[in-house]
């Protein structure tokens, strides 16, 4: 795991800018024999892919994926992948102002420190663009880890929280916001396309939930599964929270109410309750492995907010550009895939370690 | 970062059980020519220790550490350092009943289903034994680090929160809650006194902040700041949640109000807000880096829960041992341990790929 | 370092088969701000690529390097560089046979043997094709190291070694075999076309010599840099030893005879001899550092070889395709390549641990 | 792999200084469940330790090994293995006059120019006592691999070899240089002692073979069973070389000389040869997999070398010591622990990617 590379042993590593010709991911340590066609990966993203509806930016990016290495007739040869995706719709120009100016928020001035100097065009590296290429592995991921079901949805914008009573799973795709609650889905609508005509943005939660997870995946003590999933989830644009299970809630129950209670079952011990969001010690106990993820509001915004120039002169920014009102929106699938990944990577570090001699 | 490493240039790896007879830490990629003896170490364990009042477990240990290498007339070589502390007040028949059953919330289900067997004694290599070599390996990081001031206090036991106008540095130390606020204090001494009494434990919430962090630490894109400290914090023992800056509040708040505007000071940009807790892009800005930490309640209470024995039968477990009635309050030097080995790993980063020139 | 990746700070992925419709490399963690154009590139890919001459493969293959990220207005933006190669001119149909049967000497029955299947055009993954990346990579080193002269030269091929007392730099680059000695060079010709007219192949040493590497780099004791030049050159394909310094000669001679005495000079010590290639301890002394590869003979040849087919039944294998007479010609540059990024990959190892405060 | 650590899946880390208190290695991920006690590793430990007979350092070690962590009612557990040694027998004051001046041929002046200082008693960090812990922590490797059997012995000393004919496997125990032929051995008897009465060294040559290795183990490009070999091999303390198979001799031969031919067998492929030393590709076929290491003599001799002390004056440097007048001998076992570390965590790599299903 370092700079623009994920994984213990099954390994990622992305590159592209916002505004570069393309972008692209090298996954490797695949499995090889798995089935694999840009067919399987497509799907994953178009459901990222901007410009789908008002509610995310207008970029239009048609984001076809193409398969340039580690797929045989049909297989992946346990080589690398190269995935590779070309930019289409970059508007530099969009972004003249920004060469000079910092936006509040964004990444502008940290790349500056650190670095000199930055690729203003559209964010360059730190453009959430880089998601579109997790998505693409994530893809890959799910066929490797075949049995594990994963889910996000988004559940709360702007403060305003799904009912648990009206979950329905089948309602996430239903509406732009990946909502599994019908009526909340309706009040974001509003919600959403207000923030967006009054120039401003909003924040959102997405939950993620992976089922058939077995028990035993996971290590101690720097490479607990949970701990690479909070990594995993931290890395992506935006995010500034990550928790297992009840999470910060957790830090308010008492022992008692917090144990998740355990029986005997059929198939193995059976539990309560899932306070603990399926991991305990760092390692998966069989229960669904449940993570939920804060999105701050895009940083883009029309309403001018106090900053300074490159000299250190104070100047006003508005950023213009094509800008989501609420990345958590898109992040969603960006989530499910960093879920699908820590999960493909455990599965292999566990059978490295544990085999069924 | 891997299994029981943490770092990518300052490494260190640690081993050890609760109940073997010693645990210790392996701290590679130090810097050469620093001064150190164990007397810079020992203050940090002495805080963390247990057995020092009767809100924390009752096990005493001295925690004495030993340098077994890496260290030449009272400065450090530049070659891996080995940290050494025995054990001293292991009580392994405490244990025997463990040694059969499952307790809810502990690792000993997900260790057994993993490695088909576990060393049960004080929970083996899941026990928070292991985190006093993590804050071993921070006294030494801290130093590496130099101007950065790292502190961290408890600012939640039980959903009892501080006031932040009762925030006072000095209070801190003063009592056995690392609590910021007096009157919070007092509260807690019968909230905690309370819970151990009834064989019940609490949760907590553990703030940390580093001042004197200068722009530009950190790596798009899976090496931020940001990610790496999630993974870090997360790995603690008992942790389940972790904010950067005002983590799930952020996504509560619009694009202007979570907008961290920005005005020219003379040393450079000057921001009117923290609500990015000094981390863009996973790179520092400048400003305070600030952390969340949730801890559940501690997973071993007296009062009784449902389980399983190994053989699948239904169960009840009290666990008696000796435990933390709120194991957030000891994690909080922990805490502090983790951000200053994040950022010192973070400063050799930088420069290894910044230099001065 | 791990499967498709090289290098500890800055580290390069490879992807792409013989075969496939390109082959790339990621190089991540290259510092910010060094001037990179695909002109920086081209002309070691050039010095590289087949088709030349008759004494390497006919295969004609233009090379075109394009840099798809990781560059903004003519300047390393510090984030991951994406080169790209198109493959032009693949001729699947040679291969048919070889999908069938295990040329000896090359990896197709290991790869069956491990992923039980293989990408068999032109050798899949197993291509030498894989070290045109690694010399775009090193070119990119080259700028990394700046003042660190890198030179590789053939000085042995078939058994028949050049004469020190002829050695001329410049003669180098006027023979189509990297030859220092152009009488070797007019002998060689005579040798290789011969190999190549009976359809068989030769072996050959590549030497490797790099000038103005500062004392200091390198690292005890997996990371020495000895080690790691191992890695590196043992991982080009055909390469089946490796010696730094006088390597095994070292192991013939006495104490005295391979010390190399220091005495005083004005820029620091100064070494009477350098049986020890530059490298003491695992660490650059400030004298050349000096490596020698052995190659071993193509192993693909025209004279039949005794093998069996994927079945297990007895065949006779010729390897028609189109290949180099003596590989170890068009592995110099590769050569010279792998030094360029590992001492690349020392002096930011080295930075990152002991800066010039 | 960094630094003091080595391997991908399997991984140890060692630390210790010649003339500290202790040496020590962890040994992470090594699977759970393998029954493990001292008595495992120390016989091995007993073969490579000094003060034996006159051909060997007079320094008194009983290396006692002790395990101080993931180990459990006598059965690994999976997690990281803590392995100690105390030094008994330091004598610093020998090495008061080294403090000043540099050791020809030592990595004396190397770590000072790296780290401005060094730990000069008995070469601190860069002295061969490290390798007690590679053989420890190798006699566990040995454990995971089970079936795969693992020989070094030296096969020539001061440049006289063994004669392939009088190769005899019970006799490499018999005598103190490893060595299978008894001949040889009476020769090197009055070679090694000459040798060290004239206050001179001996270089050597190790080689190893390990047998019962599976095809399929190693994994292209960066990660090649060779690749990670060289790089273990050239890691040991005074190695200067490494060939697998034919090595440089392979460079001499002609494709069809070189080729293994392969022939249908009982049970998979048979070879009429193995000049390849059972790698193609990086990845192992099956055959015997076949190293050969080059030691440089001992550079600690009585013989009085050129050299400069600290402050760069002239000097002139006799090693008293007590120094190996052939580090090749106690090299050997070393040799077949960084064999059965790399071949350890190639099958663990290998099962990883590829598993049974």
């Amino acid at each position: 795991m370092s700079w623009n590379t994920f994984g213990r042993v099954l390994r990622f590593t992305t590159w592209g800018e916002s505004h570069g010709p393309a972008i692209g991911a090298v996954l490797d340590g695949c499995p090889p024999g798995i089935e694999l066609a840009e067919a399987d990966i497509q799907p994953f993203l178009d459901a990222r892919k901007p410009g789908q509806n008002k509610f995310t930016t207008q970029r239009k990016e048609p984001d076809e994926v193409r398969i340039l290495s580690g797929v045989f007739e049909g297989k992946t040869t346990g080589t690398s992948l190269s995935l590779l995706i070309e930019n289409k719709d970059q508007r530099s120009k969009d972004y003249s102002e920004i060469a000079k100016t910092y936006r509040p928020g964004h990444a502008d001035y940290a790349y500056d420190a650190k670095y000199g100097f930055r690729d203003y065009r559209g964010g360059g590296r730190s453009s959430a663009r880089e998601t579109a290429m997790r998505v693409a592995a994530g893809a890959v991921a799910r066929k490797i880890i075949g049995g594990v079901s994963i889910l996000a949805y988004v559940s709360e914008i702007g403060g305003d929280r799904i009912d648990p009573a009206n979950f329905d799973r089948e309602e996430i795709a239903r509406n732009p916001f990946w909502c599994p609650d019908a009526e909340a889905a309706k009040r974001w609508e509003a919600l959403v396309d207000d923030a967006r005509k009054a120039g401003s943005s909003l924040g959102a939660v997405v939950e993620c939930v992976a089922t058939g997870v077995p028990a035993g995946w996971g290590a101690p003590v720097y490479a607990k599964l949970d701990s690479d999933l909070a990594a995993g989830m931290m890395s992506i644009n935006a995010v500034k929270g990550v928790e297992i299970g009840d999470g910060f809630d957790a830090a308010r129950l008492t022992g008692e109410q917090n144990a998740d209670a355990i029986s005997p079952g059929e198939d193995g011990p059976e539990f309560a309750a899932n306070h603990a969001g399926g991991i305990a010690g760092g390692i998966s106990t069989g229960q669904p492995v449940v993570c939920r993820v804060a999105f701050k509001p895009t940083s883009s915004i029309l309403t001018p907010v106090a900053s300074v120039d490159r000299e250190g002169n104070a100047a006003q920014v508005r950023t213009k550009g094509r800008h989501d009102p609420c990345v958590g929106i898109r992040g969603t699938p960006v989530v499910e895939a960093m879920m699908a990944l820590v999960l493909a990577d455990h599965m292999m570090l566990h059978r490295a370690q544990v085999s069924e001699r």
